[in-house]
């Protein structure tokens, strides 16, 4: 159950050798006990690091995103811009709506139409040129 | 207070254009009502975005961070890097602690003693040079 008090969902940060970022992360974040997940269709491996006692899903994770092939979008991105902050994703209650609202100003969306995510919630992406060059996830609080 | 459940304290985007930036988080982030304030030794305008009912400082939040003239440490970043995700604040739980940490596993900080941050929570900034290129800034969770 997502944590309904905080606006962001998660932060995604590209790396490219995972083992070293995940120990990296582990001391950093002092969460020695990340979820680590595959998400095949993008070709990533994905470790979650959070701070909370709930068996669920909370929100203001951190997650790192690394690639599994070259192919990957995520080894795309890295060859590109090197590894970093690479997306910011944040809860919204109603996603259809949502993105109709952003979309009436004139935002421009990745996905018009909202994908089921890693988690199970659904997401969609906006455009960087919409949002100041910050690549934005919008994920919807499951009730 | 602080949202001990959460690991993300904010996660913090250099803008250029304040008022501009202001208005499309707005729409992006659904709070129309983010709490703006000035950090005058760092020369930087900040909006706050969260999703809270509580009074206080909650976690998880998003804070545009925009310089007030060109010798502000954020003009020179968006000069050389260009607007966008600028650094990701976690929180610890005792800072003095996880700083011997961090330094006794040879992570490089940019401020070995903590200051107070703008919200009056101590705080440290680590090298993006340990954390795989992200500017991480460490908060202690006030008790």
């Amino acid at each position: 159950m997502a944590d309904r008090s905080v606006l962001v969902s998660h932060i995604g940060i590209a790396v490219s050798d995972f083992d070293t970022a995940v120990n990296l992360y582990k001391l950093i974040t002092g969460d020695h006990d990340p979820h680590i997940t595959t998400v095949s269709d993008q070709r990533v491996q994905v470790a979650i690091f959070k701070k909370s006692d709930s068996e669920g899903i909370s929100g203001g994770r951190v997650e790192l995103v690394s690639p599994t092939d070259d192919q990957s979008p995520i080894a795309k991105y890295i060859s590109k811009c090197g590894e970093g902050l690479h997306h910011l994703c944040l809860y919204v209650q109603d996603i259809d709506e949502h993105i109709k609202l952003l979309q009436k100003n004139a935002f421009r969306m990745i996905n018009h139409v909202p994908r089921v995510g890693a988690e199970g919630n659904r997401i969609a992406f906006l455009h960087p040129s919409s949002s100041l060059g910050v690549l934005i996830e919008l994920e919807e609080i499951s009730t």
